[in-house]
């Protein structure tokens, strides 16, 4: 069933708090002079204070605010605050409501989806009539971030030939699982094989996810704070051996995977600059800069905060797929160039829909399926012919596929499936064109998951899996929200739920990953900072708990990634 | 021999007032907010007046101001006072030298470069005042102009099927001139066997090229206005038979010149806002928009204004180069995806230098060489390997090529030429590295024109002539501005200098263009909106003038384009 999109709203929203936004403080560090990036408040609008103008804030006041913006308001409102999941609140359309109406705004919150910062005591009154006032000064400018800082924020720990020539002796080191301890702005490296953490790597802070390189041998994270950190898995204790700050914000890394670029190249997805960067595979040495801002691809007017979604390196080509979230645009950018005397990179612009954000690949890995969260569609380009090939109603609200989960279905042939933040909506999509015509591009199953509202980011399952799971982390229903299903691979039924065990209960259980065997599947039990959560392992097979790890170090544990998986792109 | 650097800037801006900049007054019609832009002033740069704010204008003083920078500033400065040619004139930097040294600076220029503006009278005291204190005064966001704003702007006055079926009967039109009346906002249309006007063309104001289109049948024409005017040539009057604004400020224009894109696309180079702009070939109807903004190629800091010089269309694929002239990029862009069901533009960013601006093909068109201004290079591309294959010392300072001029030297074998803006040189480079590699990408003869100073323009031959023509139109000396000075082909010496006709006295001699045969020279005598000037035809052999072709009607005439050899790329 769908819900009401008020109810939409304020679970993206609380998506945005919970699990995307995190205090990482005023941006520092920036070497730029932070001009020229689009501030939005023209010099006309700031002429001559007047006597109703009450938000005028003091330098320290301005400081604080931009803080708090940056970490609660920024994800929905954007850093230039045009709007895009939330309201355009620049000065000319806050200045009209005033600070009362703005306090009683922030306190309490809207139908349309705004979160209740004051009623729910994230703000405090003091903080929330500061901020009444601040979303009524000029826009400062964000600032720039250029190569000069890029390279300024280079390290290197370990150099190229100071690494391990092989692999551990006696590790079954594609069975390793990174886990994101999102608040600690750590990552655990853990066995697979016999669950125990091998390490705990720094990194930036909320690492959104873990990458492969193509062999496997490193994990890039990116942090929210556009800090990728390269972990060498080949040392006996696994290890940050590189680290860039590309960016101010991100969200997404991918790597080169074509024949002949296996671990060559890095890039990364800016959301502040919105601009991608490509950097050496090994060193993380900054090599190219492309600026996203363009023109949208709904009625073609100007956005400078075009942020970088989901990036994946097509296996067919040295192509990457970089999905532009504000313009709709859906970028392949041939990374081959790189090689040649005066290297350069090659673009072809396709226009898609908006906003894109995630996706993955079907079974057969030609076809990469991403959703556009503010159509309710998912967009399908053929990696072959480079073309866009299908736009199709996703059926339900705010498609949000993570990966998304594929199927050989013995009845409908190979599929694709993803669930839905704003609606309970799973969504099985034929992915074969030429052996089932008339199953292709199209919802060939329209599957409701138990219980009101949406509130799913995951879909996961593995090819020796009779299984797909479903998480439901944002449903404001608790009993929801630490719920994992599991519906049945042939009668695409639920058949089972999986309920938080009784110790974690209180937490959410969220993100699924397997095994390299498929055999077992982790879960996250995400509490708050001052928790100890815990992977949660459950048989496939029983569906039972097998294995709780956990210790003091697991803190906020969120994505997990198995190295293997990742490197193959199996879910 | 070279001249001061504060020479070589003043004739750059002089030729920004004469040649490239005029009022075309506010932006107006703009059907966008005007955000977003890359405003410059942060808001804590505006915080709070102190007395020494003596720059606060009203808003009607804005308004003229604006207008004033638009046509005298901006060209150097940037329309986001950044600075390219002329400084960073952004309010941190001039508030910090205040009111007075302002309008002291405006009123007598600099050696620097800066022009006198008052002590020329081009500004009143009045107006120098003013612009003291603008620009102590936030940067203004310029105005944003997307899709909507050019589809608004879009007019077909003779729809396609209404257009003559045929070339006119008893015209050679592909000897056809046309000639900018710079100031009238006009183009004349020339017959080149009669030398009669046919025709009197409304175009954009202040035209900087004409394009033919690929088969020859349609000029198209750029004003600095940003107004494109298609022309068809086999009506019996030529006149313009569509109309599109895809920009606010332009240089450049071309159309797709390969095999199966005849007459197919035209493309358009913003100056303001920066970003590409294509259209329907036939219809002006607009399709795609690509901002350039982006990072340049020497720190790698971004740039909002990075302005589009010089656009010229491939004959050996369905490409366009593309010279952005702040970042210091050429793209390859591929326009033959614009055919696909889901039509997009590849585009492949090379890394050259600043600044380009125009440039020309070498005799066999496979290499396209461009002028980078800042730094007194040229960069070659390639287009068959499609890659920068060398950057040469110009030899001179500031090269200015227009198209350049080709010759098949008996000796050096095949050659490309420029001159300079900013030093008497006329560089002569080889072009054959297969049949002549010790003289490739060098300059193989560096020519002293006669007399002090720079000054060039143009330069132009023909396959059929055994003549090099250069002119000087911005020398300050006025005896070398109006001369055009005869190159041999075969020794590369000057051999004769052709004074302009006593009747055109104080006039400049500029831009030289041969009629299809290769038989005379066509040459415009450039005088003031209230002066009639000529065209000059010279006879090739004789160098004597043949003709002056001249009337009520024109008007400041610039450059002038012959259809044949402007499709076929003959200079």
């Amino acid at each position: 069933m769908n819900i009401p999109r008020h109810w939409l709203l304020g679970a993206m929203a609380a998506l945005s708090i919970g699990f995307l936004v995190v205090g990482c403080g005023p941006q520092s560090g920036n070497g730029s002079s932070g001009n020229g990036a689009g501030n939005t408040d023209v010099a006309s609008s700031d002429g001559g204070a007047s006597d109703k103008e009450d938000w005028h804030l003091s330098d320290a006041e301005m400081e604080r605010g931009k803080e708090i913006f940056f970490n609660r308001c920024a994800g929905c409102h954007g850093v230039l605050r045009k709007g895009a999941t939330g309201k355009n609140i620049e000065p000319q359309n806050t200045r009209a409501k005033g600070t009362a109406y703005l306090e009683a705004m922030i306190t309490n919150g809207s139908p349309a989806g705004m979160p209740e910062w004051g009623k729910s005591g994230i703000l405090s009154p003091e903080e929330v009539k500061l901020m009444a006032k601040y979303v009524q000064n000029p826009v400062p400018a964000p600032p720039e971030w250029g190569m000069p800082d890029i390279k300024a924020s280079h390290k290197v720990f370990v150099p190229v030939d100071k690494r391990p020539p092989a692999p551990p002796a006696g590790r079954n080191w594609q069975n390793y699982f990174g886990v994101v301890l999102r608040d600690a702005g750590k990552v655990a490296i853990i066995d697979g094989d016999s669950y125990e953490m091998i390490n705990i790597v720094d990194t930036g802070f909320a690492v959104h996810i873990l990458r492969t390189s193509a062999s496997g041998r490193y994990f890039y994270s990116i942090g929210r704070d556009g800090k990728v950190t390269l972990i060498d898995l080949w040392m006996d204790k696994p290890d940050r051996v590189a680290e860039l700050r590309p960016v101010l914000e991100a969200r997404s890394i991918e790597t080169s995977r074509y024949e002949g670029y296996v671990d060559k190249y890095a890039i990364v997805g800016g959301y502040w600059p919105p601009m991608v960067v490509v950097m050496e595979g090994d060193t993380l040495e900054p090599l190219k800069i492309v600026s996203t801002a363009g023109y949208e691809v709904d009625e073609g007017t100007y956005v400078r905060e075009a942020r970088v979604a989901a990036i994946v390196a097509d296996h067919h080509h040295p192509t990457w797929v970089v999905n532009v979230k504000e313009t709709g645009q859906m970028w392949l950018m041939d990374y081959s160039g790189l090689n040649k005397k005066e290297g350069s990179l090659k673009i072809d612009m396709i226009e898609a829909q908006r906003y894109l954000h995630d996706g993955g690949w079907d079974l057969s890995k030609r076809y990469f399926l991403v959703a556009a969260n503010a159509k309710n569609k998912i967009c399908v380009i053929d990696t072959e012919t480079q073309q866009l090939v299908a736009t199709i109603e996703s059926g339900g609200m705010v498609p949000h596929p993570g990966r998304g989960a594929t199927i050989d279905h013995p009845a409908y042939g190979p599929l694709w499936a993803t669930g839905h933040i704003g609606s309970n909506h799973v969504s099985f999509i034929g992915t074969d064109p030429e052996g089932h015509p008339d199953n292709a591009w199209k919802v060939v199953k329209l599957l409701e998951l138990p219980g009101v509202g949406g509130g799913n980011v995951f879909v996961k399952t593995h090819p020796n899996s009779n299984n797909i799971y479903c998480d439901r982390p944002l449903n404001p229903d608790k009993d929801l929200a630490d719920s994992i299903f599991v519906i049945d691979k042939e009668t695409l039924e639920n058949k089972k739920t999986l309920v938080i065990p009784e110790k974690y209960k209180g937490m959410k259980q969220v993100h699924m990953e397997y095994n390299r065997a498929g055999t077992e599947v982790w879960v996250a039990a995400w509490g708050r900072k001052d928790q100890q959560g815990a992977i949660i392992v459950y048989d496939d097979k029983t569906l039972e708990v097998k294995k709780i790890i956990t210790g003091e170090w697991m803190v906020t544990p969120t994505g997990h990634f198995n190295v293997y998986n990742t490197v193959h792109d199996i879910y």
